[in-house]
């Protein structure tokens, strides 16, 4: 079932990424919002269930991204690297998918992107700093940067062209938190989908950047000046408190994965 | 059933404005909170219940004003016009009216004013923006014009006279939010009781402004400064929601009130 | 010899309040800037000089004012009431006035007004306190409030309208300092014509308001943020501070106007 | 039952302050959370449960402290005097004795200190103002000078030893809030409990401040920039408030006692 | 004669960009503070003079700019698109180039970097706007979103490899100012100059921005932030004013280059 | 010749530490300001000048420091300890000390001090952060902390008694900068003498903090909120700077010393 009831309907929502973790999850979560769910990946997507199409599209490829945002009413784009890699990729899929993906839905007009950022644009504060989307960026690494480059544009494409984009920027959207550090970061696929919703049915957004977390007991990030948005999330990390805590009682103060708030993205690399 | 319980009595307050929608609702609920309840209006205020005063005065009549104030332990001041109009109206009731108003505390020797200004103070902020009290006026109109008359006069009377003020910025207090913007702006009226109550008994206010709304999901305004005035409010828009955003699908981009906080007031006049 | 030399030249330049103090003196500084210069009271003005054209025109009357805005490019309105007096007439002179002289501009097409607005609309801050136009206004009498309103109705009619204004608090313009609080307070003729030269000049002011004081060395005014107007002060009260600290060598702390920055403005009144 | 389950465990935790009002309350609740738990005061501390240690350690007793923290993994120092007292006390007990203790931190090698400062660090600012952690202090006696130097101390062992600290500016515990100060200030001891084990079990505080209060409906402390630590507290002084404003109706508001945030402490002393 | 006297010696500097306008500039004014000036571009730099080396290297080609900082001390990057262009040669130039530069420098071990950045990643601020370094960035084209990404990786590789950086947001450094925009924005070359030399001699400087401006009486930045660095202009662009305002009588207020700090960049493209 | 001219007398001016560095510069430069200056020190203050009164006293002994205060007009407290030394003679002069004086000007009716506190107090910010007096303090030594700790006590006399302080966070006062972080510190003597006599007779100071520097091109501290001071200093370390640079051409980037401000203080001690 899903987490949200909402009258706002789309006729056709974009799902880029949709072979991913968090895009097979969303994949169910979003049909009810539109008459149309239009999915895209690299990777397998199974058949199209009704009211769904499948689209394999390299976000690299300009013009097969120009032909995905055909007809679209708004966009999901979770596609691109999602975690620390080599440069290569990385250019690829986040910075020259990302130009791509807005030039489409400016030459289509789409007039909304829920654009898949990451807490790892401001992975290199520490874990006693409690931040919001003002303060200066601080990526942890190449992906990081990606997602920073992708928050830039977006902003760019709202005071240029009033493409509006709420940047999400996720913290570790699992079943369960994994780690100590994940107490702070976790969101839940129903907080996910509350707030992909939320970012989707709001009214005005202009361009808005929102930390993408659930209700935890310890939070690194202050959300309130995202509260337009509307996004209020109903679960927590504390039930699954105790069992992390006893997996892992003693931590490494000389790991800056311990210090820092990307965790071991911050030392990942370099590849080369 | 009033919604608050609240152990501080007084001897007589004053509630301008009485015959007004939110007069009518504040009538029945502050009438526990004081022995003597004084009732000012222009309009017909119908009958005195027991323990009640009644007087037809209007606010630009100065000596009027002076005689209304009389023994008055603190005022509820919802007087005025309270939407957009002409201007003359407006500088009668808003700008002379609560002039008197003050001039009349500080003769009359009266400590507190819980003053009904309203949202349209900041109602040309935008929907996306979260703001607080300190963030600079932005009114929407002449009525939002002279209602930032009304707060600067407050503050000066508090600053000189030592008379206080919370000066209540109010969203749309009606039975239900009414569009998709009242989602933000909505406050129940067993909250807007728990404001005026909290604003009356609060041990020191000062000089105090707060947004007046309800725990809505939505939110544009950040009440974090106001919080040692204790006002917790307990209701929500939510529940309207879904049958909200069924009426209004869609919504104009072109229209200013979609984009602004204040909502069809940034567009109503000139009249002239 | 004028302290200005600009290119930038407005066919016809109104200055209200021209009969004033300050006035006076920018009679003959705004002339070079301009073709006509209209000048308007409600004293006597004087004859005409080749290129003036004069109008006693008070500011309560608000046909009279439509009509003195006709063909104008800008307005210097120093008109009104500037000192502390009772409501009345700066009910009538600053509020409906200035009401008035807003309207004519829509209503003519003048798209810029510097608007002298007074330091007395943060006058309740303390003498040891820098504030800057952000900070939250404190007027220190009624002649504050006004100013306040002032400032409140241009940045309305700046957000609705699109009419530019330059609110400058003026800080004590006088030929030179006369106590210890003008050591901070004092600006030039010299840097008055500055002031409002760059004001009516800089390409874009949108809503601004800037501190009218010269470089003085004690300073209670941050202007960093109006920065973007090109004022750069070129005196000071330094060559007065001898003489006017010989005179006043000893304070009383125990009176208000030694305390606050409004100075004796914050204990006049009141008259009844 | 503790209010607290956690399952970070200490070999051997330091709770100094044992004998006094919050040193009793805190002794059952952290026993759970180590496997021995040290305690010292210079009153009777009776007699030592299992898995107890008890030292009578005057805190100004430079050796004594340095041998208290040996083999200790963290310190939950609430040692020392707690109201305003004459100077020599203060100087001995907080100053001297809170030296001696981050020395004997750094010369035992102990990582974290849980330091009982007091919301008297800032008890000049007005009850009708919201304050957080990174407004400058304000102390309203010799007792809030002396912690305010507690947490300069505390921030210096961090920043050169790596010492961390949470210093809790504790509001005021009791079984019941007893005035309508407390309604603002009041933290249960489940609370405390809670914000206790939280400082002590958070993955990294490095320097840290926070206001120990419970969610209290009447709020001047803002803890957004602590949120890190986890500590979200679950009780409130509400129940209690009925109460208490029928116990004190009126407030004298020429007592600075009822404008500012210290209540009675800052008018207490001098003395002598 | 260098604008500069500076005791502080590199053995070898590299200036990439060095046949564009400010690397014409830059190429005999930082010879005198180094004992090897290497150079590099895509075009012609003519011949090599005493001390001087010269490679012509494609920012984009990956091997070639990692040879290009063997054995340099600190770097001076100019090179890349340095106007607004269709979206792939800032792609290679910018995004690839800079990314290869700063590998190159991890690689090379060198350990400071000064960035051309450009007020372009903020010229969709108004120009009626004060901002400093802190402000989110507003980029005016991709030409800006270049820039910006540019700032985000060199804030990665001091975060996580300590290279220090100083981005350089220069505004407009030529002769003279060429419109009114440029009396807000302009830096002569030796200030430019000036700015060079702190940038790379100041002591520390860990990821510092600052803007690239000359003592212009208009000013849109505020670098008190970057106050550190130790640059203070000593040009301005108020002798060209006059000249400047002349040409420039009136403007076009429905021009969006008129209205934000970026000027023309902010209409320039899409170029397809 | 002094540097300053004033005309405000004061009877008796009493400065503490007088035979120590900075106490011997102003020893002559304060005499002109007031009729009879008081000298005490704990080292030899050699012969009385006419006008001048000498006293041995050592800060700790409460009794001998009240009579110092007696017939004071205002205090130039530069006495106590003023490097970093083991904790016992700090925990004396400059903590005990400054105790003692206070309470003796409040004993003795003394309405201001100027208070020589350290930049030490915030020696733990790098030396690429400009800061300025209301970000938290971050002490980078015991000595440091002894001057947190006189700010604070000088905050509570100030708030509770009406003392007034003004507490100067003085870098580096010496007659020429000695290396290279004194380029931003330096304060030459004349600036020093600047500094004082504005703080002794600025009308109204409550408690305000200002850091004591030349106007040197690099600076670490933002003295804008301290404005009202009336100190702007018209000396600079530029002309130093050729020969600083050339004396230390290379820095030491693993050397704590150059990466805070707080220079080599950063890593004295500990002693034992």
């Amino acid at each position: 079932m899903p987490a949200t009831t909402c009258s706002i309907r789309f006729p056709r929502l974009l799902l880029t990424g949709a072979a991913g973790g968090l895009g097979r999850e969303l994949r169910s979560r979003l049909k009810p919002h539109c008459d149309v769910l239009r999915l895209s990946d690299i990777a397998d997507l199974g058949t199209a269930a009704p009211g769904e199409e499948l689209a394999i599209t390299p976000l690299e490829d300009r013009a097969a991204v120009l032909n995905l945002l055909e007809g679209v009413s708004a966009v999901v784009h979770l596609g691109g690297v999602s975690v620390e890699t080599p440069w290569d990729p990385i250019l690829q899929a986040n910075i020259v998918g990302t130009y791509n993906l807005y030039e489409a839905a400016r030459k289509q007009g789409v007039r909304r992107v829920v654009f898949a950022s990451s807490n790892h644009v401001t992975g290199f504060y520490r874990q006693n700093e409690v931040i919001d989307a003002d303060d200066p960026m601080r990526p942890d690494g190449l992906y990081g940067v990606s997602k920073a480059f992708g928050e830039s544009l977006a902003r760019f494409y709202f005071d240029r062209y009033g493409i509006e984009t709420v940047a999400l920027r996720i913290g570790s959207s699992f079943t369960a938190p994994r780690d100590r550090r994940m107490l702070a970061t976790f969101m839940s696929y129903d907080d996910l989908e509350r707030l992909v919703v939320a970012s989707l049915t709001a009214p005005v957004v202009g361009y808005s950047v929102i930390y993408g977390m659930s209700d935890n007991r310890t939070k690194w990030w202050d959300n309130t000046k995202a509260a337009h948005i509307g996004y209020v999330p109903q679960d927590s990390s504390e039930p699954f408190r105790a069992e992390v805590e006893a997996r892992q009682q003693t931590l490494d103060f000389n790991d800056p994965a311990v210090l820092y708030q990307g965790g071991p993205f911050v030392r990942t690399g370099p590849f080369e």
